[in-house]
């Protein structure tokens, strides 16, 4: 199997944006919020069906874990009670193109997060969506205010109960900021990046993984700068006296492939574990066009990591072992299925 | 020759150090600044000898272009008064250091930066270094908040009377931030690399070079994120109906070689044109230690840079000739000495 840990429906039914936007005046003019949106399964089925699935097939993956669009979850953007709203319309939605493509999608939840408020909030979303809703994960904002980076690092102790409801569940959370009101992050191109190097950094200076052995967490976008920057954090860590980084993150951080070149891939696949390697594209996402270099879309990251000639273990580690085992969830769901 | 393009001057005598300790306490009691420290050449000679030029003669480098400690430039420390002092006494001791050595250091400047004061406030020390001093360039911070971003991005038009004196003066800038006093960011873990990630996508999403075509930019530590995610920055200029990057940018656009491990410097020259690389180590700087996989220091990045076994050509280019055209004032300098 080919599972793509990385995927957004970035291509939402137009009811979901129009009702987001009228949630939105609402709030801006005091009103009562909105009732939600009424969105047929036609709808549903003609966003995913010629945009996630007709790519997922043409490029022979099998499935995608799959989450609401990240740049719009906006978490800086109204209130709590707005991001409690809007979540929920967006899981649920996650729900109905997992109901209706069950062999294709598997749901990954995001949060009701929101600036100042304690992470605990959004505890009751995650078990809804775990427990009720079948989903295997969750995307965790590790900035809700959008670009200016006021909550405390990851490994502050304030987010300590949510990372006891993770371990509790049994799934993991990958990194994952949203759109960014702050002028100098472009979102794709600067905010998702940083972040990612941001809360590894912040993993590293930190001793989280000693108070959670069995937290894991997916830094996507290929690990931001990290890998690149490698021997900097060999380099880092040792300054700061930690341990050796395979001993003390790479057993509880994982990046994901989505990387949109061949040398990046190349790097990704030399200097990391493959064991902390997840096959993800983020497509349709961030960059959604055809490399003229290549012919091929820049996000068909499966292209790359097939162009490495893995053996038959490592192929299996990075397409479909490695979820699995880090998606405890994922791996029931598929057992079940036999699978 | 073999020009390092980024050292910082990390060793400074006790005597800079204390003097800033007291600059700073006297700003937060309302007090009249100190007077600027005695500090003997004996001091600067040791300072530098048993370090950066011990490291220089080891490495088998020929010169560096140096700079004012980049973490301690601190921006957001004080007043703009108390930047202003600071920095003078800051650049003053690098000119020290070139007039004891000047086979070995050329001077470039730190920047009287601070939060919310117009950059033309910086424009009489950056002359000042150029023309009176014999500096041939200056470290331009993008974020003098120190991590909260309160600046505009370096393409708005509020940057513009800068980089009219940096193209009058024939100087080019390299962008470095300096300490983080947002939690989120480790200094030289997460915020110098964020930084130089948000600059490049910046330049990319505006269109700078149109307004400037001869204003030159390096961003160091090896581009930040952006050699490892060249396909996304293909792809987002592509989407953002930007020329292609060679073209948009990469006429204006310099990266260094501070990536502390191989496998980033394979990338590093795989994917960035030859044009675009200037040789720097940031000795002694964010990374200090010895590598244990190599059994050599993190920074010798001149070891990477020669396992590459260059042709003559580009070896020339990345030592030595593109630090020349980059940095014409240097070129001059050389030239005078026959070199």
């Amino acid at each position: 199997m080919i599972i793509d840990c990385h995927g957004h429906y970035t291509t939402a039914p137009e009811p979901h944006q129009l009702f987001r936007e009228a949630q939105v005046e609402a709030f801006d003019k005091g009103e009562v919020l909105p009732g939600l949106p009424r969105i047929s399964d036609d709808q549903i089925r003609e966003s995913v069906e010629k945009n996630q699935l007709r790519l997922l097939r043409e490029r022979g993956a099998d499935m995608t874990l799959f989450s609401p669009r990240a740049s719009t979850m906006a978490h800086h953007v109204g209130s709590e009670a707005v991001s409690q709203q809007w979540t929920g319309a967006c899981n649920d939605l996650i729900k109905r193109v997992v109901d209706l493509y069950p062999d294709y999608f598997i749901g990954v939840c995001q949060l009701p997060q929101s600036p100042g408020v304690p992470i605990e909030h959004s505890i009751a979303e995650l078990e809804r969506c775990i427990n009720d809703l079948g989903f295997v994960g969750c995307n965790l904002n590790p900035d809700p205010s959008g670009g200016h980076w006021t909550s405390a690092p990851l490994t502050d102790r304030s987010w300590y109960p949510f990372y006891e409801k993770l371990v509790e569940l049994d799934v993991p959370a990958m990194v994952h900021v949203s759109g960014s009101c702050n002028h100098n992050f472009h979102a794709t191109g600067a905010h998702y990046i940083n972040a990612d190097t941001t809360a590894f950094m912040q993993l590293l200076a930190g001793d989280l993984f000693t108070d959670f052995p069995d937290l894991r967490i997916i830094i996507p976008h290929g690990g931001g700068a990290v890998p690149y920057h490698w021997g900097r954090y060999r380099g880092l860590a040792d300054m700061l006296k930690k341990p050796l980084l395979a001993e003390h993150m790479m057993k509880n951080v994982f990046f994901d492939t989505c990387v949109y070149h061949q040398p990046g891939i190349d790097l990704l696949f030399r200097v990391i574990d493959i064991d902390n390697i997840l096959f993800g594209s983020e497509m349709v996402g961030a960059v959604r066009g055809i490399d003229p270099e290549t012919g091929h879309y820049f996000d068909d990251t499966k292209r790359y990591v097939d162009a490495l000639n893995l053996s038959e273990e490592d192929h299996y580690k990075v397409y479909e072992g490695n979820a699995r085992r880090i998606y405890p969830r994922l791996d029931a769901i598929l057992k079940e299925r036999g699978k």
